[in-house]
């Protein structure tokens, strides 16, 4: 499908791009880009890249595609980067927001789409990544007003051989559903987990443990991350607040049935989300 | 170790006392009592009871001890109904709050010691229980200054034998840790699931399964453990507010130095839990 393979920060994604890449045979050759050895080092030994290199370099000439599994406030400047050196390659990234990284690639965006496939972990490093990461999976495609249909066509079929199901859509409407679905929950892992003393975690059950799970998350790509979709997830923090407010009011006025009612629109979504 | 065994509330609590006395011979003889009649087939049928009874009823007078697992705000009732009119039974129950009941049952309660095993499920009925739900899990019991040494005793070699490590621990205590380690997450849990649009929930991911799945519990035993635990739960959720708002405020401020902090300060809980 591709003869060379470039995937630009060799971590859980890239590194699971590159497995699945392999598994699939979707490229002859891939080469993986990591200012840390440790993880080209891990990245080889695990078969997974056929070279490293800790800085741009211009053996990607050879790459029709680049992946960038980088942080988000990361993704434009090195997407611009590539686009002017390497006039053949075709680039897109796996970041979790898309509206500040289209509005900021403005070098020859018509080979540039951008991506965010909806898998994932809380654990990170290339020892985690699988070939199965993104199987049966959501993966957001947000063209945007200058991304040539050759450039969707190749993300598209890419994605879709790696196993995910591709879904187009506005970068802004993006970065909506994820303020709600995904930024807000992981903040308010966060959130929660730095509230319970720690003398207490000792007698905590399997319900914390599900609640603090997406706090094992790296503090520095989240920060990234909340502060790219900054007026969306602000929205949702305040619907969270609101809610919780709701709850505070009920049980200060010992209102069984309000709280009961609360409790059961909590549920409703529960069972929405066929669980 | 018992002659017979009874269980108010064939649940998946008191199902799977039932199902563990039974496979490690704990008790002769097992009856089960259950408003519902469905409830105590399904016991029978799964060979958890002997008997079953919709009511209190005289059967019970071969009872040596009883387990209450039924709704916190009706515990404190039963027990002190069941007190009075068995004057052999040791009565003890699994509800979540402890100290309210602890306050209610004024009927002989020497013959009365708290219980909270921290074991359970978002999923409820007999049809959900297993004989393994206690094994190697927390058993809280909390005596009050009434608790006689042998129904402690009594209590403690049950538990152990159900394969529970038992913590004797002060009623106010435990609500205060559950508080912050139990009923707070799960009102989180809810809170969240009912901010998340139901048009959105089409593109979740494992994130906000992770964060909804205690909001599949059921509203009304949630509404009664809230307002049992009313005080405490206050303080968490004033506290988890608190922690929002540190969020709120640093997003605002596009303070991206405290923003990591505040992330940092959940994943320190995260790894302390031993994720």
């Amino acid at each position: 499908m591709i003869d060379t393979l470039a995937i630009v920060g060799v971590g859980l994604l890239g590194g699971s791009i590159a497995l699945a890449a392999r598994e699939r045979q979707l490229a002859r050759r891939i080469i993986g880009i990591s200012r840390n050895d440790a993880t080209l080092q891990i990245a080889i030994q695990r078969g997974m890249i056929d070279a490293g290199y800790q800085n741009i370099t211009d053996e990607l000439v050879e790459a029709s595609l680049c992946i960038l599994c980088i942080p988000v406030d990361q993704i434009a400047s090195v997407a611009n980067t590539l686009l002017q050196r390497f006039p053949q390659m075709i680039v897109s990234d796996v970041g979790s927001t898309k509206a500040t990284i289209v509005r900021n690639v403005n070098v020859d965006a018509s080979r540039f789409i951008a991506g965010h496939p909806l898998a994932g972990s809380e654990k990170s490093g290339p020892e985690h990544a699988t070939a199965e990461l993104f199987q049966n999976k959501l993966m957001f495609l947000c063209p945007s007003s200058y991304t040539s249909p050759a450039t969707n066509t190749l993300a598209t079929r890419f994605w879709q051989a790696l196993g995910s199901e591709v879904v187009e859509m506005e970068a802004d409407r993006h970065d909506a559903i994820m303020a709600m679905t995904s930024h807000l929950p992981h903040l308010a892992s966060f959130a929660l987990a730095s509230a319970i003393p720690e003398e207490y975690l000792q007698y905590s059950g399997s319900g914390l443990r599900s609640m603090t799970r997406l706090a094992g998350g790296d503090a520095t790509m989240w920060s990234a991350i909340a502060l790219h979709n900054q007026s969306q997830l602000l929205s949702g923090i305040h619907e969270l607040q609101q809610r919780l407010h709701r709850f505070e009011q009920a049980l200060k006025d010992g209102d069984a049935q309000q709280l009961h009612q609360l409790f059961l629109e909590g549920r409703r979504t529960y069972h929405a989300l066929g669980s």
